[in-house]
This record gives C-alpha cells, structure tokens and sequence, in this order.
C-alpha cells in the first residue's frame, strides 16, 4: 500500500503541504494525501546517498546483478494493485500498463545480464615496459567506475518504464550509483508503490541503506535542490524541453558543474519516399494514424511531421489518414495539464497562417481527451513559421508538401536534432533514401525504415537519443544497455600493487573478464 | 617555412593586427608579422568544416588511419626547423622538443593503428526477432560517429605534443571530425610549420580541404566566435581554469549547447606514507624536487602537494627536498606572462598566514626564469585558506603536515577533483593505502603509487582527466586511445536495408570488425 511518505533511506517521513493525484479520467481527486519534500530532505537523502557510494559502486558484478533482479522481483510482487493504482491516476488503459510493467521488469533484467557480463568496466590493461629505452613504462590499468550519486526524474507518459525504476533509475545503479528519486506528482501512487519495492529489494540485498531514496513533491524548487546538492553527481530527465533545460541550466551553474541527460522535446519526422507512396498510400496513411493516435500520442517518438513530394499518390495517403482519423476514438490523457497544452498547441497550428487542418479525430466525450489532429502546408511555409516545428505532447502531426527530393533534404537539414526520422521506401526509392541518410544521421539517433517511430525496444543496439533539443546530450541513450555508460568514468591506475587494484584490473581476472590487453579485445582465460 | 598566414583549408590568407613571438630565453621578439584571424575566417573554416564532415567521418578505417600517418610523416618531414622554431619560441629545451615531437608522432600512429582495428566503432547488432510473441522485434543496429567538427585550443606547455597536431586534434581525426584549430599565440612559428604540415597530409590523402583550418590569434574575441559557430559541435581545450571555464559557459549558452572538453587546473597530490617515510626518505625528496622542476614546473601534472605524516622521516624528506632544490638551476618559462603569473602565484604562497618557506631554486639569471619554490604548513590552516590549493603553474609546491591518516584521508577529501594523485608508499603501508584508494578514486582520473605524477604515457590504459575542475567533463580523457571517444556519439538503425547501411553494420562486415550480436562480442568470421 501506499500512505502519502517520503522515503530517505530505510525511514519514512511526512511533511509539507500535502498534494493530491487527479485521476484524469474523470477528473477527481485522489484520497492520500501525499508529502511534499523539503530541502531538508534532499540533503538528507543526498548525505545518505553519498554515504552509500563507496560500498554500492564497489559492489561485484554479480551482487549488484541481483539487486536489479530483486527489485524487478519486488516490482512484480506489488500485483494487481500496481496496475489499479497506475490506471486510475494516469488514465491509461490495463493492457498498456501490463506490458508497460512487463518492459520494466525486462529492462532490470536485461541490465543485470549485462552488467553481470562485465564488458562495460572496460577493463584495458598495458603493462609495464621495464626495458623500454629511454625511459621504462609503467603498468597503466583503467576500469569504469560510478559517476556518483543520480537524481532521476521521473516521466509523466512512462508511470513504470520512465519513472521510479525505469530506464535511468535501472542504468544508474547498474553503473554503481545510489539514486535519488524526484517523484512525479502525476502519479504519486504509483511512485511510491514501486519506491517501497526498490527500498524492500535494498533491505533484502543488505545494501546500505542511501542506495535509494523517494522524493515525493510538486515544486520546482524541490528538483533545483536536488540537482544543485554537491553530493550529486548526474542527473536523468525525461521531460519537457522548459524543464529539461532549466535543469541543464542550474547544472552547468553549480561550483561543481555535472551532466545532466534530460530527454525532452522531438517531432520524429517521417519522409514518404515516391514508390512507397506509389505502392501503399493507402495502407500507409492508415498505418501513420495507428502510430499517431496510440496512448494518445504521448511517446517521445510520436511521429509529429511528415514530409513528402506533393502529387495524387500523396492526397491518397492524405485522405487514407483522414479516413482513419476520423475514426479515431479521443482517449485520455495523462493530466488535466497535457491535456490543455495539448489543446492551446494544436489551435496554435490550426490557426497558423498557410496551414490547413486534414482531419481530427472525433469529437471526446467526457474531460481530458485528446482529440487528434492532422494537419497540412509546405515547406516554404514551414520555414516561415518556425513554431510549426515546436513539440506538441499528443496525436498531432504536421504533413509538409516537398515539391522536390532536394527540398526533402533541405526540410530535413533544416530541423533541430531529433529522437528519430523514418523514411518509407520501396523498390525504386534507394536513390533518395540514400541522399537523405547522411543528413538524417547527423540529426537523430535512429533512424527506421517502413516501421513507425513509436515502440522503443529495450536492447543493445538501441538509440534513444539524439542531438539537442532532443537530449540534452546527442553523445548518449537514455534507452537500452548502453544507458548506464552516463554514469561511468574512467579511473587509472599506475604501477599499483596488485592487491590494491580493484578486482576488475588484478592479474588473476578474478571476475572473469574480457580485458583489452595492449589495446586487443582477451576472454577470460 | 612559415610567413604568418591563416591557412582556410588549402588557401592562406592574412589579415588582422598583426603580432609577433616573444622569445622568451632573451625576451626579443620574433621577425614574423603573424596574421590574427577574424570572424570572417572563423565563419569560412566552419563551413569549409561542415562541408567537409560528411566524406570524413564516413572513410573507411583504413583509409582515415593513412591520413593521420600521412599527417605524422609530414611533420617528421619538417626537419629541424621545427625543434629550432619551437625552442626559440617556448624556451624548451631541444632533448625535450625532440622527444614531444616523437610523442606526437608516435600519438597519431597509435591512433592509426586503434583507427584500424575498429572496436570503437562499437558496432552492436541486434536480429529481428519475426516470431516474437505478443509483438515482433525489429532489427536493430547501432555504429558509433563522429559528433561533427571540432574547434581545439592547443595549449602552451606542449608546444606539439598538446598544439596544433596534438592529442586534441589526433583524437578528432581518428573520431572523424574535421578540426579548425585556434592556435596558440605563444608558438605561432611552430603551430604554423605543423599546420601546414596537416594540410599537406590532407592534400597528399585526396581529402576535402575543410578537414582542416588554422585560424592564429592573440583575442578571446577569435575563441569566442569558433566556438559559439553553429557548426562546431564540440571543443578541446587545454588551458587555464578561468580560459577554460569561459569557453564552457559560452558553450552552454549557444541555441545548441555542445561538449566542451576543457583540461584545465591540477596540484597533484602526493602521499607520503609512513612507511615509505622511514625507508627512503631522503631519495624521496630529491625525486619529489626531480618531478617538481622538470621542464620549470609547466605540467598539468606537477606535483603541486604534499601531504605527509609529521614526525622526524617527514623532517628528513623535507630537508633532502630542500637541499635538491636549493642546487636547481631556474629554467626558462614559457612565455613572460607565464611567468609573471608563477612569481605572483609564489609570492601569495609565500605571504600567507602559517606558511614557511621550506625552500627556493637558486637565484635566476636572465629574464623568465622560474625559481622554484617549496613551502610548508599544516592542514588546519590549508583548510582555513582556500587558496593554498590555487593551481601555480610552475615549480611549486606546498606540503601538508598532517597529525593523523585520518587528517590525510580528510585533506584529500576535501580537495577539488585532480587528474592525478600519488601514494608513496612502502611495506607495511597497505592498510593506509588501501583505507585512502576509495577516497582517491572519487577524487583524481589517475592514481599512482611510487612514481611521480609528470610523465603522461599515451596508450590504452591512460586516464588523463578527472572531476572538474582538472577538467570539464570527468567522464573523459584528453590522452590515449579512450580520448576519441569524446567526439563519438551513437546512430542506430532500425531495419534498414543492408545496402544502405554504414559498412561497419552491413551483413557481410565488409571492415572485418568484432562486433557485439546480442550483447556478446563476436570476431569477425
């Protein structure tokens, strides 16, 4: 159950001015009343956090492995009442939350597979050169090891996978780093449910204790706190672009500056190549609103622009995606706040100059549904007015009307960095997509063809990120393995006794690992 | 030779106030006007970059690994010239400049090789999986690229090894990145004479011009506009911490904020433990001054602190340090503002409260030269004046009598972050040794024991970095391989065609790399 705490460590703790969960839904107001965290208890949580650094980050592979996997144990153990709690304050529906419990659950293994693997120590070995004229070499070893303490802020759209154990919370302690969690005010329920699940897998483990902590809250001053404590040392985000850079700003200010990895704001463009559309308009202008509509479009790569060579084969996709959106039943969003952004956003462009509306989804009944919207212009236009490439959270999307494929690239060139693009393409299109795909590489982080953007798999080879303003960081992923290299750095060591290497870097290898040994990948042996 | 021209890709061009190298051995200044760049040049390096990234950052290993020999080639090619320009302009000695030149040398070679064999293309493939229950997965591939053009700064103490061709620059290259490079005012024959040897190597190589641009100048104004330039997407830097700092506000600043890499302030501390006191005290000190004044002191690495048990070993340590130094002979420094700064640095050492003067060089003769300078106090008046732990670049030092390893273990805690620190240490200081590490690891990029912090090797194993502010970003180093990955950043693609493609994630691995399938890395067949 969940009863409205802070949780600082192994403690709980009350305070402040209570809030309330909005089940969106219908718009009532929840029964608990929820803390509101204080500076006082971003110190203390920090002060834990930091205390717990030494003995967390130099946990085996093996033993923080399990830790992940008791706490995806503990997650599944909450049952059904996880799922209840998280419908009602998110409105989102069972099945959605099932998988989304599912990719949760998947991804703390999946760390703790790799993690227990050990390749991203990076354990690289040269030895001394005691015989090397003029001068000897040293014995020069360097391993990865944690960052520090992470604030993790958690995602409205995301109340498992992005939250208080999703991707950042999951990649910060494989990458040997106690967490501070901002919980979300959209769904304190939730957070709190799965914040009592990561503490009791940190008591089971017999970890210290500052290995988590829960920050309930509703002001922005309770982030500015926690991301301006000296003891934190990085910080994840998924959010809106204003938040995400008012974090990026107070980081870069400390005496101290620190990564901050904020996921924030892409419109995911999607090009329709001519023999695609010459091939499967009409499926494709369905297949487009299936993505565009689903989970109301709040996915980070929500496909918000598509951009095609004008003719009849694209008014056959236009109407096919008319046809289906028509059809689209409005569904909830995930606050009374999305839900009115959503709204001011998409009468922003319907009401902008040179832009028609192609279709809306059908009229909502009942409060914070958000009905779709497709709209169209060209590129001229589109370069005119440069809000039509601003980020609107929810089904909406912008058609631009390419008159040529030079006027594709150029559209292309022209977007800040972005999440994804797709291109469908068909027999006949591999010219164009190949003059497109250097210029949609130094744009996105992944780039698909003939799928949709929507649906991120959690795996090794994903990229879920891009250049700024997608991320705040184009170097990294906030989705799949890779993640927990955010929170790592190198470390060397010289000529130091075997004994007081770190067990990564001793000469017996006692953890079994691939090492780089005189610059070449070594199994163990 | 050199006439004091920009070099914008394959043309030269001058303009600008014009200035003049200061010798600092004699103070007289050089005959060459040298051409001070404008704006207008910053602009057209950077287009002529981003025009020339996209055939750059895509050549295939080998083909980039021959440019960066050709580029060594031609600066072995120089001749004497070079070591005859570079000592008259920093002052260095020639065994020095000769031996900087061999590691630079040896630095893009070893760059060629790690080029070569690909693993830091991180090439990660993960198969569809069509029979995936409730959903497929898509194929999913990722490759690391280059970030895009990248501004450096070479700094004054390495007039080759950390300038124009240097551990920045080589770097970027082997990343992909085409490179302009602000050059350093203080060796601007030298950075001219290598400058145009990498132009060559670009031109010998059939390589776009816009891989490299040379913009000379004395103004903050010239740094400012390269790195505020929409097409720079990152900057190495090595430096003064205020230079540094500046150059990473102003980056943090732009419409799109990019990474800098700034290697700025260090004092290095060393640890003298107790029993390492008691065998060899008094070699230890002369070693200690033997690290303290090579090459007066103009290390990033120098060993700017002492930090030791009181008692009569320490006595005997100090006495052999002051003894050594008192028979060193001041050397030229880099450039008079140099040292201006280290006189004044020395003299507010010297000044303060509870500071003894354990030491000085002899008397300089001659203009620029570095007295070297030993200093004593203990660690409650180092804690009470922050300013004892001020970077002086020079020979100078400051050592810390300490009670307790406890008081030691709380003077290093509470330092800023180093790139390096030092453990003497000897039988029977493993406890002491081992109760520091983890305080050590969290605070310096490279941990040393029985050897002397100056002295950089650049290899696989190397960490030159650390937590801010030795540098800007503690999760890198500015030497050895590790250091391109600063200018990477990862595309995945999510089933697109094999033909389409970047070779490294092509199906018949056409670049034979080891590439990770599933999570394990796998040979080339």
């Amino acid at each position: 159950m969940f009863n409205g705490s802070i949780l600082i460590g192994a403690s709980e703790r009350s305070g402040g001015e209570p809030f309330y969960a909005v089940h969106p839904a219908t718009g009532a107001k929840g029964d608990v009343a929820f803390s509101n965290a204080s500076p006082a208890d971003v110190a203390d949580a920090a002060a834990l956090a930091d205390a717990a650094f030494e003995s967390f980050s130099t946990l085996s592979p093996d033993a923080r492995a399990s830790f992940l996997e008791a706490v995806a144990d503990q997650i599944v153990a909450i049952g059904d009442l996880l799922i209840e709690t998280a419908m009602a304050e998110s409105g989102l529906p069972r099945p959605r939350l099932e998988g989304e419990r599912g990719r949760t659950v998947g991804q703390l293994r999946l760390f703790a597979s790799y993690v227990r693997q050990g390749d991203w120590l990076d354990a690289t070995i040269d030895k001394a050169l005691p015989d090397r004229a003029p001068l000897p070499r040293s014995d020069l070893r360097r391993v990865n090891q944690s960052l520090g303490p992470v604030a993790v802020f958690g995602a409205s759209n995301f109340p498992l996978a992005f939250s208080v154990a999703g991707g950042d919370t999951a990649s910060a302690f494989a990458a040997g780093s106690p967490v501070v969690v901002k919980g979300h005010p959209a769904h304190p329920g939730t957070g709190e449910l799965v914040a009592r699940a990561i503490a009791a897998a940190v008591k089971a483990s017999g970890l210290h204790e500052g290995v988590f902590s829960y920050l309930p809250g509703t002001t922005n001053d309770l982030g500015g706190a926690l991301v301006s404590d000296a003891r934190i040392k990085a910080v994840g985000f998924t959010g809106s672009r204003g938040g995400g850079i008012a974090l990026m700003k107070i980081a870069a200010g400390r005496e101290e500056p620190i990564p901050v990895y904020s996921e924030m704001s892409s419109i995911n463009p999607v090009v329709l190549l001519p023999a695609a559309l010459a091939a499967r308009a009409e499926a494709m202008g369905a297949a487009f609103v299936g993505s565009l509509t689903m989970g109301s479009g709040q996915f980070c790569t929500n496909p918000g622009l598509v951009i095609a060579l004008d003719g009849p084969d694209l008014d056959t996709f236009v109407a096919s995606a008319a046809a289906a959106m028509s059809g689209a039943a409005p569904q909830v969003m995930l606050t009374p706040g999305i839900h009115a952004a959503y709204e001011k956003g998409v009468a922003a462009i319907a009401g902008a100059e040179g832009v028609t509306t192609v279709a809306r989804g059908t009229e909502p009944e009942g409060v914070n549904r958000g009905q779709a919207a497709f709209f169209s212009t060209d590129s001229a236009n589109f370069f005119a007015n440069p809000q039509l490439a601003d980020e609107v959270f929810g089904s909406s999307s912008v058609l631009i009307r390419c008159s040529s494929i030079e006027e594709v690239v150029k559209t292309i060139a022209d977007l800040e960095g972005q999440l994804t693009a797709t291109l469908q393409m068909a027999d006949g299109d591999e010219a164009d997509a190949a003059a497109l795909l250097p210029t949609l590489a130094r744009k996105v982080g992944r780039i698909l063809t003939n799928g949709w953007p929507t649906g991120v798999e959690v795996t090794h080879a994903m990229v879920h990120g891009g250049p700024f303003p997608s991320t705040s960081d184009g170097r990294t992923t906030s989705v799949g393995t890779l993640a927990m290299m955010r929170f790592l750095r190198p470390v060397c060591y010289q000529d130091v006794p075997d004994a007081l290497l770190p067990p990564a870097l001793q000469a017996a290898n006692p953890w079994g690992l691939t090492r780089r040994m005189e610059g070449k990948l070594e199994a163990s042996a």
